[in-house]
């Protein structure tokens, strides 16, 4: 069934109340297809929904949605039922929606919850947000290292519902202290009788709570994990972070890189309120407004120069344009490569040496190119000689400025995307219209 | 110990051929540490931990490394040892590896490989890059349905080095067509008497082979699954996706748009030559030229107007720059969000009104700011207004040219990224020319 087929099915499913024809369709039915289904529905439609499935169902159903509609379906759960989803939903989900509230509002859902439940969470949430701690969860196995293989299937079999979705039993000694991991592939490869200390693998990879999600991502990434354990300060294993959750961050990162490179401000979607969006961006635009206005003063210095030869002001926008586009350019390239490895100083030179290189070959195409242009329109070749060289020498510095900026703030370690796209872009401005108009100053008497 | 640390034991080990030593650090590595410390290494050291790995180290070590890398190492381990640890390689890594070299070279190394492994890599290779059929590998065990949990079991006792990384079994029919799929959980969960068709999961998603790799991704985040199926057009099981690769892809596409959003050209890293850098950087770089000049031809129109009131040219660099600012922001918020949304008519249409809302937000706080600063600055209220209008005006045109340009290039099938950044910021400063001095004509009356 394609999922609009799929949509009429349950819609004439619900409309007719069909309920034993509903059940067998959701069993067949995947979480985030439910979800899928489920946001597209009619307000009535999402009450019979949620009506016809059972708890661990409905947990599934609210996994899957955003925050927004995980408050909108609790809101139509009533306390009681609510109260049974949250104590269900995982750790790592139910933190992030209490998060997404007002402190109000989280502290109220929190202590309608079961002591023991809600405690976990509390606890989750003190960690700061985007590290290890914060979107670890708890839905792992552990056993101690004294087990036999036949033991730990034992104890998987009773932890039927948390094992689900993980591949890992993490080994423990008595002071929860992490000694080693054993994945379900090993204990299928086993005799029943082996001990876990002879299977288990002792050289865990672990990431500590505070760990940054980003690292906490390239751990994932590089050794190829399913998961990996969270452990506190003294080594005793808290929480396990999983591949599917570091999808997630993942892209979260690259959206943010994206939203500093274009000075777009931070999370606005689809689904952000206008005024929401516009102060977000507004404080950007301010900023680049005055800078903007910087390179109008510079103008007004030459006034004198621009009111002998209006030519000049023909080719502004182009020079300006360029030096912010090879700057945008090189900007990206160390942003993202800054991503993925950490440069030793001679790493740093050989890059701005490239791209200094890049900058000299871009200059001469373009400056060559644009001189015969200026030429040919305007009939002035010293015209063209001032744009030209202008052109050359704005490119190499704006090349050496998108790539030495971003450089210099990782060195200080500021995150190099906060030189977005557009400031690189401003202050290049700035800076072509100063040795436009300078170089133009010099040549001034061939140019009359 | 730290890398650091590792490394100067690496070092030690291999000067001093402490050959006993070095094989117990190297049993305790990962993959991915290996290849960290021997990327590190100087070219004699380099030699001599090759010499020291066994064929499936070496496989562990080469599949970690870069393309260029994997070319220096089979350099130096001769053909015999070439083809053994090719013909060990995971399928998909070796077409990766064979793609990136001349056609010559992967020919020639193609054909020294056991015919049975190169049959499979390069059909592996026909297929189209980015889709499914190029990222799966054949690193999978299927089953009969007839099977028992415990003959499962054993195929997988026998398939132990292939079923290393994964996580289910794949039931098919004579035909190699998917009927379920089962995971190592479940087999650990069920009697060892059980038929495999009895518990396997019967509603199996997979991909078509020439599925796009950012569909896969989508299926795989959607799902949280940790490997999704590949099948051919009679629905015959080819291969798999993992989960690693997905992350690999994920990083890889967010990267793609940002070089599109910046117009840094394709394929530009750390290690790229500048001539090649430059080469591909500069087709954007002299389209966004020409248009630059088209700027220039405009302010040539209203050289009149420029002449009479100089001060004109003062804010021409900040509205044009403010223009481009908005336009690169919308962008940035239209393109990524439509990575995660298949937008409907009546989703397109609030988006664009919601941008509209922001762009008149934004042109009236920024408008009625510059409309202060002008006054102040030039002492004439008049010229103040023109800009102030003029800004508010083109900051609404910027937003909305931001929006609905990516919005029409996904309509039209385009990817919304071509849209880049420079090229929505020139034609943005092309737009915003002609409003101010449009504007500025009509009232130059009373600039005078």
């Amino acid at each position: 069934m394609t999922e609009e087929q799929l949509q009429k099915e349950m819609r004439r499913l619900l409309e007719g109340a069909h309920s034993e024809e509903l059940e067998i369709l959701l069993q067949e039915l995947q979480p985030y297809d439910v979800a899928s289904l489920f946001t597209e529905l009619t307000d009535p439609l999402k009450e019979k929904l949620i009506a016809a499935l059972d708890p661990i169902m409905l947990t599934d159903l609210v996994e899957e949605l955003d925050n927004e509609q995980q408050y909108e379906v609790f809101q139509r759960l009533g306390p009681a039922r609510t109260v049974e989803i949250m104590d269900r939903m995982d750790n790592d989900d139910l933190a992030q929606f209490l998060g997404s509230l007002s402190e109000e509002d989280s502290f109220r859902f929190l202590s309608s919850m079961k002591q023991s439940e809600s405690a976990a969470v509390r606890q989750l949430m003190n960690y700061p947000p985007e590290t290890a701690g914060r979107i670890m969860n708890n839905r792992y196995v552990w056993i101690p290292q004294h087990y036999t293989v036949s033991e730990a299937i034992a104890k998987i079999r009773d932890f039927a519902e948390i094992s689900e979705a993980i591949s890992y039993l993490y080994v423990i000694d008595s002071n929860k202290k992490l000694l080693g991991v054993v994945s379900y592939r090993d204990l299928i490869l086993a005799m029943p009788e082996h001990k876990i200390n002879e299977i288990m693998y002792t050289r865990v990879i672990s990431v500590a709570v505070d760990t940054d999600q980003e690292k906490v991502a390239d751990v994932i990434r590089n050794y190829d994990f399913l998961a990996v354990p969270v452990v506190d300060h003294q080594d005793r294993l808290v929480g396990i972070v999983t591949v599917d959750d570091i999808i997630d961050v993942v892209i979260l990162e690259a959206n943010e890189d994206i939203q500093k490179l274009s000075g777009s401000g931070r999370d606005i979607d689809f689904n952000t309120r206008a005024s929401v969006a516009a102060f977000r961006r507004l404080p950007w635009l301010v900023l680049l407004l005055l800078i903007g206005l910087v390179s109008g003063s510079i103008i007004s210095q030459f006034e004198e120069v621009l009111g002998k030869v209006v030519a000049l002001a023909y080719f502004m926008p182009m020079i300006a344009g360029m030096t912010g586009n090879t700057g945008t350019q090189s900007l990206a390239v160390v942003v993202r490569g800054l991503i993925n490895n950490e440069l030793t100083a001679r790493e740093v030179l050989h890059l701005i040496r490239r791209e200094l290189l890049v900058g000299l070959i871009i200059g001469l195409t373009c400056g060559i190119l644009v001189t015969l242009i200026a030429f040919i329109w305007q009939g002035s070749l010293m015209l063209g000689l001032v744009v030209g060289l202008s052109l050359i020498l704005t490119l190499i510095i704006g090349t050496m400025a998108g790539t030495i900026i971003p450089l210099l703030l990782n060195k200080f370690k500021v995150d190099p995307a906060v030189a977005s796209g557009p400031l690189i872009t401003t202050l290049n401005d700035v800076l072509s219209l100063f040795i436009y108009f300078g170089i133009a100053s010099i040549f001034l008497t061939y140019l009359l």
